[in-house]
């Protein structure tokens, strides 16, 4: 039912014409609408109006439109050129209202998706993070598109794949996947489709500068309404404003990888000087990575530890490797000397603004518990997270590696060793962290990089040994 | 003169309100403009009409109206109510066109912001450099506004100021520096101001994650209209929407800088184990920055170069320092594994993703023009322009160096050894661009590298003696 009264922004108009035609050509008038019902009717005094004529409104089609009565035709003829440019008045105001109800809802929808991408701006800034960064995006266009279900799939620093999902299973997006939609919207153009179940479906491809780089995937199920040709334009020119911010971020990705690598590269250079130390640094950054992933560090974090764990050894270049691989025993000054690396590695370092974190943690490697360590003695809390954490990573590499005076100790021994030096020498917690990284299904990857191949068996006996470990280190050295 | 006709954007209905007032109620009827001019009339043949009446138009105000005329007042005062209503119609026509306009105005200019805005993230995506990505966004922003001049001053990764300008010179860049506006606008505010001189001053402030990092400052000089408060607002949006790119660059750029200095000292470190070679690979790059600076190659190449001239000699790690610093006559053994130290840096280097003109500009220092150098034997071209500036760079600090066998050479010696070498050892373009460099201003900075405190009459005659050494060189060894 369409009343041109729903069409009128405002009605005084209305109103003042049909006072018109009732007083300056005493007609009886009914406004009426689409379905012929009364929605205003103004009729003289005391008239009998047998004789009535409709005048529909032209536009927008089919909303009612006048009927003038009057006592007899001629009246009616009489009055016909008034009534028509009455309507004729009408007619024309409906069209420039509709018009400019189109406009406004143009404007607003342009003003709503100008607020939204200042909004989107203002989240995703200073985040470093490209999978986090895509995850925000996400969430912001499925809440703003109200799609139930969505997924991006692109690329990282090194072209390998970066996915998020929003409220999807793995199954639904590898289904997806699979789609002639995605590989459509994958050649360049956004595409709203309807799925055999009525869900509706918005396939967009994401743009960087060197070309197309992935795709999105919104998916509207609950009310099954179709996406509309804004929100497509939505999801559009978000995708071109924020490119610049993606790309900037894949750069700064892969110079964080470049940094990483050169400082693993030259850390594998100095240890590569001693034979006994081949490989140590590497060893020594995934036993600490093992580590703090099992205490839930994140991942900017663990990328900061892998970082310290190359560097804790760099201030062995400050010392002779006539001293570093000397077979027999030390003299008391060579000794000295060889503690002194952390402090090299501390002068090497410290004119660089490194993090704070980084150089803590390559730093205090040789910090114990007890305030026995050296360099500086810390004891306790004092020593950083990543300063404990690698102690652990170094004395098991240590434990686990062959020296000139004794061969390589197995894994189960070097881990008792360790748990005996639990709150005196090392961190309780970092000890059951890397026990339990042992036990878990990436013990393998840990254990690999000692080259130690374990056979089915020995990774039960193993489990069943870490089982045990752990609960003697759970409270080995209390009282 | 305002009329109707220009604010209606379809004529018709007036056209057919006059035909209605002439033909039903047989009036003369004129349409006239602000200043009592006709704009339109139609008139009944054969019409007297010594009686008439003006009816002015409502909204917007003061664009004329219509005036009717009949042969007696009696006739107008019959057609009154009828030409009333007439009016109400086009007033409320009017009324509505108004609004219609100026909404299709902030559509419109809603619309263009957007595709600005679109424009802008295609032109700034990829590039990553702060300063270069400012001045894009300055120029685009002065286009968009008509601004005949402007600045951004903000700042780089470590709270440096960076400066962009738009037709503007230093003195003018240092007087609006002054200014209280731009104190009002670094507290956070956009300000339209107008100057004494009638130009009119945009003033915005730029944010960042942490709070507010700059301004940026719009002049119009030339037809001295005021800026907008579209053009205010559009300023705002993109600094709202482009600062999450700037954030990220601010990141890379930080990082970067964390890259180059990780090398430095790394590289520090590795040449202090040789008293002799202390500081080399600093002076190296220093050198080798003073050649390419030169050159004309742009700062991001030159970061590279750097970072090339820290590496060149990292491959020492590999071999003992008892061979590096051996007093005497090395063994031919001896001398072969200290040729492979490019080799060896290579080695070290391989694993990484690093760009192939940093890695070729390390590995390639000791090759020479006429194919006689190691590790591979390339000749002139097929050598790499980084390793071509660092074989120059890293053979003068070797010979302005002090050695176990002799005292550092003075830099003319040196200077002159390396000319000897013009295009069977060195290329000539490299060695006139270090000696342009020297002859340059930074000549100061650069020899500073080698404690070479110079007197002014020491410069002086360094400097004849650069002239005649470059006339030298443009000919040496040309047959
Ligand atoms: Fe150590
Ligand atoms: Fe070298």
């Amino acid at each position: 039912m369409a009343s041109i009264r729903d069409y009128l922004f405002d009605t005084a108009f209305l109103d003042q014409s049909i006072d018109y035609l009732a007083e300056a050509h005493n007609l009886a008038v009914t406004v009426v609408d689409s379905e012929g019902m009364a929605v205003a009717s103004r009729q003289p005094e005391g008239h009998d109006t047998p004789a009535s004529r409709a005048y529909p409104f032209r536009f927008p089609s089919n909303i009612g439109g006048i009927v003038c009565a009057a006592p007899d035709p001629a009246r009616l003829d009489q009055a016909e050129p008034h009534i028509l440019y009455c309507l004729a008045a009408l007619n024309s105001q409906l069209l420039r209202e509709t018009e400019l109800q189109e406009t406004t809802e143009e404007m607003l929808q342009l003003a709503s998706q100008m607020n939204f991408l200042v909004k989107v701006a203002k989240k995703i800034i200073g985040i470093d993070d490209l999978k986090k960064c895509y995850q925000i995006i996400l969430e912001e266009i499925a809440t703003a598109t109200k799609a139930d279900q969505g997924f991006i799939q692109t690329k990282g620093r090194w072209g390998e794949e970066i996915r998020v999902t929003h409220r999807m299973t793995e199954e639904e997006v590898a289904a997806n996947r699979q789609s002639a939609n995605l590989q459509r919207s994958a050649s360049g153009s956004t595409i709203i489709c309807t799925r055999e179940d009525g869900a509706s479906l918005l396939y967009s491809p994401i743009k960087e500068k060197k070309g197309l780089s992935g795709q999105m995937l919104f998916i509207r199920t609950g009310d099954h309404r179709a996406f509309s040709a804004s929100e497509k334009q939505l999801v559009g020119i978000i995708e071109n404003i924020i490119s610049p911010t993606f790309e900037t971020l894949r750069l700064y990705d892969s110079l964080q990888d470049l940094y990483l690598n050169t400082v693993k590269a030259l850390a594998a250079a100095i240890d590569a000087k001693d034979e006994y130390t081949h490989g140590h640094s590497f060893r020594v950054a995934k036993y600490a990575l093992a580590i703090g992933g099992e205490l839930g560090i994140d991942s900017q974090q663990l990328n900061d530890l892998e970082i310290a764990g190359y560097m804790h050894d760099l201030g062995k270049i400050g010392i002779s490797e006539l001293i570093l691989s000397k077979p027999g025993k030390l003299t008391s000054e060579e000794y000295c000397l060889i503690q002194k690396h952390p402090v090299f590695t501390d002068k090497i370092l410290q004119p660089i603004k490194l993090p704070a974190h980084i150089l803590d943690g390559a730093t205090q490697h040789h910090e114990r518990m007890d305030g026995t360590g050296y360099p500086l003695g810390l004891a306790g809390a004092d020593i950083s997270l990543f300063g404990r954490i690698i102690a652990v990573a170094d004395v098991f590499d240590a434990l686990t590696s062959k020296r000139p005076y004794r061969d390589a100790l197995p894994v189960e021994e070097a881990l008792r060793t360790l748990c005996e030096g639990i709150d005196t020498l090392f961190d309780r917690e970092m000890i059951l962290a890397f026990i339990s990284a042992l036990r878990s299904d990436r013990s393998k990857e840990v254990l690999g990089a000692i080259n130690i191949v374990l056979r089915h068996d020995d990774l039960q006996n193993l489990n069943q040994f870490l089982i045990e470990l752990t609960a003697f280190a759970m409270n080995a050295n209390r009282n």
